[in-house]
């Protein structure tokens, strides 16, 4: 029999979205957030993510930044498609024998984070799982995006350099659960350079550029030795650990973007590869899958 | 040290909202769905629901049941508002050793209930959770109301009569996996009658009529043998079974709903009681509460 694990994270989704209605005009699905065009000025993004304890955080963490997390891991989504995030919801299934101080504690963590993103919580729902099960901490968000700066996964092109932001790898011993989403760092990519694609690093390079070049009909060549490391970690690391959450984004070639420096002197910028056409790139094995 | 258990659910949500940034004119925590004004000719209704395996469904459900359920009650708490539910989000949390074949039937038990309701899935989250874990499925969503078409549980005053929908208790015996949300019936209601308090029963009579008066700062009186009970179930049942999924609603008193049985002849419709000033009201015991 069939099970998750031997199927994998990308290949379900593509079964499992076939099986359902999905036709809303200008919903893109498995890219950061869909979007939908509700009519209006600005265009409507949707996303739903989820914290698994055991999984994206243990038992032991501080629950005020797991609930930096959940928001900011949402917040990343929404700068990652050019928009923001405005209205949040959050499910949260715990055991019953969970102390008050923590989860109290983990809704003050996503009120400093929704404080900090200028958003709001509009809802939630609490269930009980049973006695020894994980606790999972589901997050959907509404937000939006000016039309003309709708950066999505799909929009590269052959030719196109690839740029990512600051360093990656070694997430785990502490960026991951304390993070700041390059909110403002999108925005000016939207903004000020002709971007055609975005994402957010979420899951490895290894496994994220794969899916960006994919999403637009494009193979990619990396340059390993232009891959920006976080100190102390090896280049292995740096394309497979994932929760990196910085920005993976494409440009147009010569779209040098010579005024990152001056707006944003703390954060590198490296350019990092190019999208090239389908059966001239690289193979990259790696990443985190979700049920391997 | 005070647990998840030792404070309750509606206890717990009151000292949670207070913890975050609520801040969107025209959200009503503790409502069926969220509302938020988005200065469109319709308002924003938001929801999010969870289903725990073990807790709401079984292991050895029918998956296209669980699937239909995830959805159908979260249509029921757009109906329950006026509105209807548009587009729809899900995250699944599963072990990895799940096999294909359930996670691809409780998505066509989706697909089958999104379709009969006019509303489509635009996103979605597949993580994994331990071995051994509780299967946890969270539904987000989307959906808009008229505005005069708005009903909330805090719209009744004292005096108003209370009537329901449907018969009660019993839901486990089948039910709670295939009802059907009552939407069109909301619907009549909202349009034809003076209602003006409105919830869905989905953690029984007991529980969730006492949230209705509470949240329209009145108590009740409840006529106990006016409660319509489904057949085989004593009255504790049909107070306090939960996951009927029917509608309990104010109406100004004399405003009787003599069309109802012309419109909807195979679904009863039953007065059951009346808001009444607090201070003058009855205690009910019992109804389900997430963490006792």
């Amino acid at each position: 029999m069939m099970t998750l694990a031997d199927i994998g994270e990308d290949a379900l989704i593509e079964r499992l979205i076939a099986l359902v209605p999905t036709g809303v005009e200008g919903a893109q699905p498995g890219d950061d957030c869909a979007v939908v065009d509700t009519g209006n000025e600005r265009l409507q993004l949707l996303k739903t993510d989820a914290l698994v304890e055991g999984v994206h955080f243990l038992k032991e963490a501080d629950p005020q930044a797991v609930g930096w997390k959940a928001i900011a891991r949402v917040v990343s989504d929404f700068a990652a498609m050019g928009g923001v995030g405005e209205t949040f919801l959050v499910t949260i299934a715990l055991p019953s024998s969970m102390p008050l101080a923590w989860i109290e504690d983990f809704y003050r963590g996503m009120g400093r984070c929704l404080e900090r993103y200028h958003a709001v919580l509009v809802g939630g729902e609490t269930c009980r799982v049973p006695e020894g099960s994980a606790a999972v901490i589901s997050i959907a968000a509404v937000g939006s995006v000016q039309r003309e700066h709708l950066t999505l996964r799909s929009g590269g092109k052959p030719g196109d350099e690839l740029w990512v932001t600051g360093k990656l790898g070694g997430s785990i011993s502490g960026k991951h659960l304390s993070f700041s989403p390059r909110v403002e760092e999108a925005r000016w990519i939207a903004e000020n350079i002709r971007v055609t694609a975005m994402m957010d690093l979420s899951d490895g390079l290894a496994k994220d550029l794969p899916r960006l070049a994919k999403a637009s009909g494009c193979a990619f060549f990396l340059d390993v030795n232009a891959v920006p490391i976080s100190e102390g970690c090896t280049l292995e690391q740096a394309l497979a650990d994932g929760e990196d959450f910085e920005l993976l984004f494409s440009v147009e070639a010569g779209a040098d973007p010579t005024e990152w420096n001056t707006r944003f002197p703390d954060l590198e910028l490296s350019k990092i590869g190019k999208l090239v056409s389908i059966g001239h790139g690289q193979q990259l094995d790696g990443g985190w899958d979700h049920f391997a």
